[in-house]
């Protein structure tokens, strides 16, 4: 029999695959969002913030490449009605505007930022909970709404702090896409399966390269483990068609759109989707959005099984160095697209619909990579505490500090262990600490030390430097507030 | 049979008992708690974001005044764990402060915000998401620390806009009552249920008022119904003191303090909750927060039972009108106090912690009650399509309005019937509409339609008026920017 040990305590543990956010991590990621934001609403869209729990009817359809139902949401049952945790910002987005179809403008523009759930495994930088930061407008057909889009996502990445140059927008069409099928000869009803699989097999150009996919679209692909997977069973003269749209990026977005004017054909849908992409160009071109940040690109396949026209994706091109020290390019920040039938569902209706999302986690991460975050790290000024009968004047003077706008506070552990205090300062990243002894409050003075400089003394300094750059000042009690700034603004 | 009406269409609604929120409602709550983040970070607290998701183990405990486990909370079972929606901000800081002992700073000062959830009954004007907005001190036994936390609650609520006079910090000591509690008599093992009464019976003050808590003390109270509550027995004399309590608060602090001195007589721990009080005092004075914005006051009761030490209570003194026209006092919207065992169910080891959480929602509405929310509400300048083929002519002068500054967008609905163009523009709360029709083209010029002054003008302008402010101005195309920026000076 075990001992009995008392009482079993609780574990103090985030659940698997949720994490937490301390000081900077939040303040940095709040910093970008309201970034954006102001982007999205200069653009006049309006915040919306719908609830984080929706009925699971409400949600409908769930993730993409998830087959049971309910599964990669996290649900419960109440009542004998099913709840939810969103697992995106679209799907509220869709009940949202029919839900309020008679009261909300038409079109209706809304932007919204938040949490997100899915109920995946968790992996390593893989999350259960992750932001999402998303731009819609519902209920506009014109391509210019695409294309505003487009230039909204240009300037709200350089806005945030990713200069031009380091990022493209890619734009295709997954109606061009269509015309390329029906060129290919698998149009008709009969064809569905087909299709699929012609999608499913773009969609992983990523992953399984060029000749992957076209396996593919043959007769399947055998991969490392052996495991077969069937292809759509294309001829060579079909596949080439396909694999074509593919490669069809050229020089400029006027040869690009010629190479895929070529690919459609007689395709009505196809010639429909190139004019589009051609009038996205050429908006774009008007407003000065070159080349240099939006560009055609038919080798954009992510989202192309998901959208039904046009579809954008924002790369960031720089590179940097993966977790074996190779160089690669950072990547996709954020996509969207055109979705017509969001609406539809609930009202039966169709509702045009074009919007993009930004992953607000891995554009975070490239600004670290770039070195643009804002530094919010700094911890406050620490007043000491010396005397426990004088807490009064040390609160004081951070009274005085705080008044003047700079971020203090009085050491409130137990004060006994001097050096506690210190390390206190240290951890919280302060740049200053305040020190107080009997001594010096007779005589009306205060020490004011300079940790950023101490930290710098300690690790680097010779002795002449120690004694001439002194990272400790004694001075008047009313010249307080004046030397803690003046030390701030020495670092920056 | 019913007939069959093709496939069921699923239900846009939000779940019972949440909400959307919109426009304003979203971006007014974000600047208040922006202000509110603000005066915590200067006061030296840190960011914390945890996740929504966390183990029911972890969250432990659940609302007060709920039996059955699980029972205010939203629970779903994950393999053989349950996971849960965190209740409030205090719960999943105490596992943080568990969980991370080793590396956080002592004391470790984090502020968080973000929404709550409960699964409770809906009702009018209940939600069961809603936002809290905390800051809390762990790890520091000073009453400073207390004292600190009334003095930034009392900034905050200035810097969001509730001016000194509209509220009053209010601050009471659960020590004082437990000696209250002794000299009544009551402070045996044994007494433990007639304690339970008497906690239970005083935090129902506000709802039964002196004479209900009076019964509850003695031999019981039958309410309304006829139904019985069993007092706590006490005689005369042991009810006395108890009520004495309650109505100590004089016209000083120093006098409310005599007299609680004079009720808790030879107790120690209630001398010591008074000395608590008088030290609290003397270090708010010390810094300039007087009685007119932090007071004691014993007559707080509301959370005497949950907290281990100092309790304060910000109420707003305006009066407001309730749901039936008659004025009343606005009451709570924040209250916090001191709590000491909160990490010790985790590590067996008492934390001494402090902290307060303001109540969003109602802040947010007493804002607007006085007419304090920055007006977020006013929708961007529309650019309307006269003519489809100029859509890029259009993009080039919204392009010109937000490279300016002004929140702009061309209409992007269907551009057929001008009249739905002014109808969204007026949905939207538009200030100005552009409009360039061909023959305006022709001439460089655009019609410019101050939309504010429209409206007051159909509202209430005579004939004269009328004409001699035209609401609609012809200019230059070059001069569009400097007239709509006019405009808008002059509306404010």
């Amino acid at each position: 029999m075990a001992k009995n040990k008392g009482p079993r305590r609780p574990k103090a543990e985030t659940p698997k695959g949720f994490r937490d956010y301390f000081g900077a991590e939040v303040t940095a990621r709040k910093a970008m969002l309201d970034r954006i934001a102001a982007v999205y609403h200069r653009y006049g869209f309006d915040a919306l913030e719908t609830s984080a729990v929706e009925t699971v009817e409400a949600l409908g359809k769930f993730l993409p490449d998830v087959d049971r139902p309910n599964e990669g949401v996290f649900a419960w049952e109440e009542d004998s009605d099913w709840l939810a945790l969103r697992y995106d910002l679209t799907a509220p987005l869709a009940r949202v505007a029919a839900q309020y179809r008679n009261d909300l403008p038409t079109p209706y523009r809304r932007y919204a930022m938040g949490p997100v759930w899915r109920n995946e495994k968790p992996g390593p930088g893989r999350f259960r909970q992750f932001y999402q930061c998303d731009a819609d407008t519902v209920g506009a057909a014109s391509v210019a709404a695409d294309a505003e889009i487009c230039a909204m996502l240009s300037d709200a990445l350089e806005e945030v702090g990713i200069p031009r140059g380091d990022y493209v927008i890619r734009v295709n069409n997954r109606k061009v896409l269509n015309g390329v099928m029906e060129v290919a000869g698998l149009s008709g009803d009969d064809k569905e399966a087909e299709r699929g699989i012609v999608l499913r097999a773009i969609d992983k150009l990523d992953r399984l390269g060029v000749e992957g996919v076209r396996a593919l679209l043959g007769e399947g692909r055998k991969d490392a483990s052996g495991d077969f997977t069937k292809g759509a069973g294309l001829v060579e003269a079909q596949a080439e068609v396909v694999m074509g749209f593919m490669d069809a990026l050229r020089e400029s977005g006027a040869e690009t759109c010629a190479r895929l004017r070529e690919l459609v054909g007689e395709s009505q849908i196809g010639a429909e989707g190139v004019a589009e992409l051609e009038e996205i160009a050429d908006l774009l071109a008007a407003q000065g959005y070159g080349p240099d940040r939006i560009i055609i690109d038919p080798s954009v396949v992510r989202g192309l099984g998901y959208y039904t026209g046009p579809v954008f994706e924002a790369e960031l091109t720089f590179e940097i160095l993966d977790e074996k020290g190779r160089p690669r390019q950072f990547g996709s920040v954020a996509g969207g697209g055109r979705y017509d039938d969001l609406v539809k569902r609930f009202t039966g209706q169709a509702v045009p619909a074009t919007g993009v999302s930004i992953g607000v986690d891995r554009l975070l991460a490239a600004l670290a990579a770039k070195g643009r975050l804002e530094d919010a790290a700094q911890g406050p000024v620490v007043v000491t505490v010396m005397d426990r009968n004088r807490m009064a004047d040390y609160m004081g003077m951070v009274n005085d500090l705080r008044a003047a706008g700079i971020r203090a506070e009085m050491y409130l552990g137990n004060p006994k262990n001097f050096g506690n205090q210190l390390k206190y300062a240290d951890k919280r990243q302060s740049p200053v600490a305040i020190i107080q002894g009997e001594d010096e409050a007779a005589r009306g003075v205060v020490q004011v030390k300079d940790l950023i400089l101490g930290a710098k003394l300690a690790q680097e300094a010779s002795l002449e430097e120690w004694k001439s750059q002194p990272a400790q000042v004694e001075v008047s009690r009313a010249d307080l507030v004046a030397t803690v700034r003046e030390i701030m603004g020495r670092h920056g």
